[in-house]
């Protein structure tokens, strides 16, 4: 829809976009090995939480689709190995190891009685997974609707459009669907170092799509909210605990703080697939630590001195007290999250 | 003192350490001519606001070194152009003004009746500055040693080093005198997009002085002090109004409203220079906007899709009632800020 396709699925060949060197150029790789899908998730060709659960899924439709087992029982073994490949590639978004978790379940159906019944099952898992994605994102754009004011100046961190999703996007989707429907939105993004995903790849969606933006960097938001005024944050994430507590890309929450200084409404677009309603709050959510290189260097340009410590953080936890709202595909939680949370992934079919 | 010389007055020849080339490349360069000086502080070669307040009075000694003036009042008039061509070289640190209208003060002395006393006097004031903003940093690390306890984990935003001033440092100076009294304290150091002062120079900087650090992205700092942990921030600045208010690079703000909500001091070191009692407030300070390639390109290296709008602010202003205490030379002020502060500067020799 954003005239490119993030991730596709044809005939037992993965296609990704390759991230990593947009927008300078446009790359598709193809996985049909499941151990490379996790590679490439852990090296970020494909990032997103929704991406990565999509990826994730057709990961495991791979391992199916490869195996050498002749019955159920081995392939079920197999599919477990694979899962466990899978869920080492990244820790903190919870999509990946619940859709892992979707594909595992639906294979485990004891009805499925053979080899290529679980591997039709297992594609079909995944293909569900697609489709519910989209339709998630588009219900979370028309849900936040009613929070968009025309004219808006919405501030955005990282990048959570048709780049971080199968298509469309959570909260760049929020800001897309309140431009088509012909409010005169402007997005500021930051550029969110240390990987640029604002500068490099929310900047080329909303290009493509002809939305009014201005690229900053992530240290200019306060700045911004205190002169030119900011009318709302959006932000996606990779997972919220049951009390709203939300992990998301570094430098989430010092947008947060910067935004309950000025009164500035702060969402989270949050698929219920982002939802983790074991983990009490934000403290029991697994932090990614990454590469100092991501900071020390930008391509092969070094920026700092030799064997400078860094500490690379690749995720924050924002506290659920700094959030107005998240917006979700059946609806919008409003505090107390703990409440309104836990009605709304009552709603969600089938049960989670 | 730290190794290296970042600014030196021989003979008619000003010599600066190019920063923008750092890291990577020790280079020096030499100035003759007042135009290429103000054209440097443009572009960067040196930064930080007492460095280029003692640049801009060696600017002003080059003027008058390079006058074909016979007289005391054709060479007052070159002096005031010289002047008008420095300050327009960067608006928002006020010690450019300040150093100029220094030796401005000093040229129009009437007591100084010929070409050659008015050039020597010029270059006295442009050596007075230089020596006096060393003595400056060392008082303020002195007086701030009380509000360092041992073992500080202290967060730092830009650079303020021997790179920033003439020599020693600011608020780097503040975490250097710590750190030879004795105390094992860690700096944090933000990397300070979008120049990278923090990644390029304050790293390089601490590490020829070995006080251990670790670089971290902008954005981190909240996430920093909620896990890790945090005892103290303290900055620098380029211009402080009367009632407090701080311009200073940008993402200061962004990293005091992190603090405070966080409930960690934060410091301002401001040698009085950089204190401008003619302002009542922030609101008055200008703020520099700067070329969005700074944003948008890392060297060579293009980040953003063609033609991204950017927004380059490259300070910001924190409100004072966001500060815990301001550090200069002659003292430290607490809130409220407008009586502290008057009382201070009424102190400083010769009057400002």
């Amino acid at each position: 829809m954003g005239g490119f396709t993030n991730i596709a699925w044809n005939k037992g060949v993965l296609r990704l976009l390759d991230q990593r060197v947009l927008p300078q150029e446009t790359r598709y790789l193809d996985f049909t090995d499941y151990h490379e899908v996790a590679q490439a998730i852990r090296e970020m060709v494909t990032r997103g939480a929704p991406a990565i659960g999509a990826t994730a899924a057709y990961g495991m439709a791979l391992a199916a689709l490869c195996t050498q087992a002749t019955d159920p029982t081995t392939l079920r073994i197999e599919l477990n190995q694979a899962a466990e490949v899978l869920r080492q590639s990244r820790p903190t978004a919870v999509n990946l190891f619940w859709a892992i978790e979707r594909v595992l379940r639906r294979a485990a159906n004891p009805a499925l009685a053979t080899v290529s019944a679980i591997c039709e099952a297992v594609i079909a898992e995944a293909n569900a997974i697609y489709e519910e994605d989209i339709k998630a994102n588009k219900a979370m754009g028309f849900h936040a609707l009613a929070l968009v004011p025309d004219q808006a100046k919405i501030l955005h961190h990282c990048n959570t459009g048709g780049l971080a999703t199968v298509d469309y996007g959570t909260a760049l989707g929020v800001i897309r669907t309140a431009h088509e429907a012909g409010k005169q939105v402007h997005a500021y993004l930051d550029e969110t170092r240390p990987r640029l995903q604002g500068a490099r790849l929310s900047a080329w969606e909303l290009k493509r799509l002809n939305i009014p933006h201005t690229v900053i960097v992530d240290g200019a938001s306060g700045h911004l909210m205190r002169t030119v005024g900011i009318d709302l944050c959006v932000v996606g994430c990779d997972r919220v605990a049951a009390n709203g507590d939300t992990a998301n890309k570094i430098g989430t929450y010092n947008l947060a703080l910067a935004a309950h200084a000025h009164g500035v409404p702060f969402y989270v677009a949050a698929p219920t697939s982002t939802i983790d309603m074991s983990l009490p709050s934000g403290d029991a959510i697994p932090i990614e630590v990454r590469d100092p290189r991501e900071v020390t260097h930008l391509g092969n340009f070094q920026i700092t001195p030799d064997d400078t410590p860094v500490a690379n953080f690749a995720f924050d936890v924002t506290p659920a007290k700094y959030i107005t709202a998240i917006i979700t595909e059946v609806g919008i939680a409003y505090p107390p999250f703990s409440d309104s949370l836990a009605e709304l992934m009552a709603r969600v079919q089938p049960p989670r």
